[in-house]
């Protein structure tokens, strides 16, 4: 803690008059420092000793007219920097975009300009609509280091944020990247808050409204701590990263699309922040609510459809917290121009049987096919959620959207819709009726007698990330037994399937801690009051 | 922010189940990280391929049966590191104890025991003794990332510690470190919170008790951001760095030192905590309250007397937050057995004429010299911080301390117990009558006849700090004019000392913009009402 005796607070903000602009030559340093820039300079680099740079401090580099701010690290290796070069993490030195060798100036940097309206809020204070654009925009160029971004993150955590700074800090990241107009009146979306294995509703919903004629360019993101994304999903039946422009080719033909969102640069702070907000696991209402809007204005949806689950391992665990949140949601949207319809849905279990990108992939597939095999509980969410959308054409009736989703899908039109974009994006060689999943497999089995009234998300999700998935994508578990069903001792209630010998111990040690299952009694069954 | 679409958080903890130990060899890439530890693998080695590790993931590395943790960077230059190698940064090579090619094992870290506590402060709980003391020991064994020490400082920070927690966490910080003991029933000590410029009376406080019979063990800090600490000062005139063992021979024998602090492991944590402090210019109230204590108690001191200088320009600018402040240093104090003595004192503007390592100095041994030039604010403040120290022995009567430490200076028995502390720790060639300034000079004057009534110590640390100071010892400023005095229009005020052009043009630049003067009538002087 800095209160050295008799020491003087020197503001950052003058360090910028120490403006130096000695010439070195331009390193690419491969080192992958994750969204920070980081800058090398040797030790005897004459410049690092003349500026009196400390290691952490922010600098600017310059080249070509060009700028980047970047935290410096100091190196005594000349394999890394030599004194005459200046290195860039790989990060810093695509941003700054000029060529190795290329002459390049370093100074001390101004501090970002809204460095300012951080400490306030750090302080306490509420920021306003400026702020957040300032602090948002910083964030989005790369100026803020790690240290920053943290302070920003914790500072504004939990109830930090009042609902109309939730709105500025939303808004502030749809203004920080490029926004999509897609010229029609109705863009429907869906998404869901998370925390639920397998629950592909997307891969269901996409394809039954856009076979209604809605306009619905979804994109997903991929696993990030869970088995599977929706990105990582699809990714088994299609490819999903596409530059943008076919996209919108393929989202004008079809009405639809299954894609990765990150290539679009769509509220890019929201990935900076992500980098940030993973190692300290802080999810907060106010952050959430900003990021999941801000995406959706920016991808030019016009309504959206909020999946909220709520049960003992989901994000969500009460009725009064899941009304909280879904005040705030529909604050924001509202102020925001975004038509909103949350549905706060049951999520005491994992959605489906299978959890992992091929087994999950296979239960999607069931359900398009009305396979007899396909999980009953996916395919009844995935028509609830589509018959809301479905429901935001005013000419169609409210209760009726759910008639109409059936019918699609029933008829099988969502699954010649499915198989029109997969096709469009670029079909893989995948067969769900004999998926490829992984060679090595466990079966647990049920200890006792009785009915199963618990399934624990976190652990099905952890057992089926040691088991590989999502990177082995064959990977995971695949459930024999659901909430409330009936069980003999000895009964499988689930197999892991893993890709190498490694992951199935990790697993198979999970499991032997916990297996994620309880048996009990029928009166022991959670109930969750949710309108389906 | 981490809200993807059917996203299943995976509880860190968990990871810790993922305990790969896969041997690399060990490499030490000598980039300094400044206070976190940095491990180093190629995208290709298997064990990252393999762990599914993602970049600044935290990893275990094992050797010897010794350990450490580090945030991950990937590297894809084999000029750095090698698939077959595992590479640690500068600090955390040195924490770890193996030589280079040493065998190592590498797995997901389990996250530092402490994080739970940390998560609970994000979200504004109260924390326990054991929480802190969790915490800080995590810290002190570079357990967190830079972002977690952020994110404890923004968390810990302004009101969000009540004044028990401070205390919890001041005793923390004493906890992680070593406690020294002198075995003497009076250790004296005197601090000052910072922010005046010039403000030196340590290195006369200190000879002063020393040369009457008392304990003084003092060790200060270098300058970090402002134009010199006392240790810096002190450096003009003898050796600071001194292995413990001899410093302690030195205290023994002289009764004091004036050395520098970091080398004896006292409150190991605060020094990390520094790390993220600094570039955040968080300056809270209790994490300075913990810091200064527990540094105190960990040096061994059972008596101290606090400097709480305030003036428009200083770090506390009204009485009533002096004293908030100084209630919430008692109460630690108290609670941690220091007896405390606070001193509220005039800091409207810097102590004595010179600012900047040599210019203090020279004031220094001017004061000790009872030479005539002597500054008489510098010399008046320190008698009386030294009375006040002299009166913690119960032998004197309170208000007889002043005399006793004026007779003591102006005896010459203080500036030959200065003589003999630096002997003892090594004397520099200094002729503080003939004192080595920088050779580039500068003067400011006045454009207008009046009174000074303003010095603004952030302006002059500034320009100070511009001219080259601390780094360059002969640059700094000195003043020619103090408050109240009168002066004529073209009369100089301070002079300014570069040893460089390109410092003096910076230096030039912010005078230009400010002169951190302002003259005025004899009714605009502000009034500070301080015990002297």
């Amino acid at each position: 803690m800095s209160h050295a005796p008799d020491e003087q607070l020197l503001p950052a903000a003058t360090q910028a008059e120490n403006l130096a602009t000695s010439k070195l030559a331009l390193r690419r340093v491969a080192i992958d420092t994750y969204r920070e820039n980081v800058a090398y300079l040797h030790r005897d680099c004459a410049v690092y000793r003349a500026e009196g740079f400390q290691a952490l401090s922010k600098v600017e580099v310059r080249a070509n007219g060009r700028h980047i701010l970047a935290t410096l690290n100091v190196v005594d290796d000349p394999a890394i920097v030599a004194c005459h070069e200046l290195g860039l993490s790989e990060d810093a030195f695509l941003q700054l975009g000029v060529n190795a060798g290329h002459r390049v100036s370093v100074a001390q940097a101004e501090p970002p300009e809204s460095i300012g309206a951080l400490h306030r809020k750090i302080t306490g204070e509420r920021l306003n609509r400026d702020d957040f654009r300032a602090i948002i925009r910083d964030i989005a160029e790369l100026h803020y280091s790690k240290i920053e971004l943290s302070a920003f993150v914790v500072a504004t955590n939990r109830n930090e944020l009042d609902r109309e700074e939730v709105y500025f800090l939303a808004e502030a990241m749809v203004a920080s990247g490029r926004k999509l107009d897609w010229r029609e009146p109705l863009v429907v979306d869906k998404h869901c808050i998370g925390g639920i294995p397998g629950n592909r509703t997307s891969m269901l919903v996409v394809p039954i409204v856009a076979a209604n004629g809605m306009l619905c360019p979804k994109t997903s993101s991929r696993a990030i701590t869970s088995p599977a994304g929706t990105a990582d999903t699809m990714e088994v039946l299609a490819n999903v990263e596409l530059p943008f422009d076919r996209l919108e080719g393929i989202v004008r033909e079809h009405r639809g699309c299954l894609a990765w969102g990150s290539s679009a640069q769509l509220s890019p702070a929201d990935d900076v922040l992500i980098s940030v907000e993973r190692p300290l696991a802080v999810d907060s209402p106010g952050q959430m609510v900003a990021s999941i809007l801000s995406k959706k204005i920016a991808a030019g949806s016009t309504h959206l459809v909020l999946d909220i689950p709520i049960g003992p391992s989901a994000k969500v665990r009460s009725m009064p917290e899941a009304q909280r949140l879904r005040r705030l949601f529909e604050y924001v949207a509202g102020r925001i121009h975004l038509s909103l319809d949350v549905v706060i849905t049951d999520g005491r279990q994992p959605v489906g049987n299978g959890i992992g990108p091929v087994l999950e992939a296979r239960d999607v597939m069931r359900v398009l096919e009305n396979d007899p095999r396909a999980p009953a509980d996916l395919r009844q969410k995935s028509l609830r959620l589509a018959g809301r959308l479905i429901e935001c054409d005013s000419d169609v009736r409210g209760g009726d959207g759910f008639a109409i989703a059936r019918d699609i899908l029933d008829s099988g039109r969502a699954l010649a819709k499915m198989k029109a974009i997969i096709a469009a994006q670029g079909q893989k060689p995948f067969d769900h009726n004999h998926p490829q999943l992984g060679a090595l497999t466990f079966d647990v089995f049920a200890t006792s007698p009785g009915l199963v009234t618990g399934i624990d998300n976190l652990q099905m999700a952890r057992v089926a990330r040691l088991a590989g998935a999502p990177k082995v994508i064959g990977a995971g578990v695949d459930l024999f037994r659901k909430l409330g069903e009936a069980v003999a001792s000895g009964d499988i209630l689930y197999r892991v399937y893993a890709g190498f010998q490694s992951d199935l111990a990790f697993a198979r040690q999970a499991c032997a801690k916990s297996t994620g299952y309880t048996i009990g009694r029928s009166d022991e069954v959670p109930q969750v009051f949710v309108e389906f």
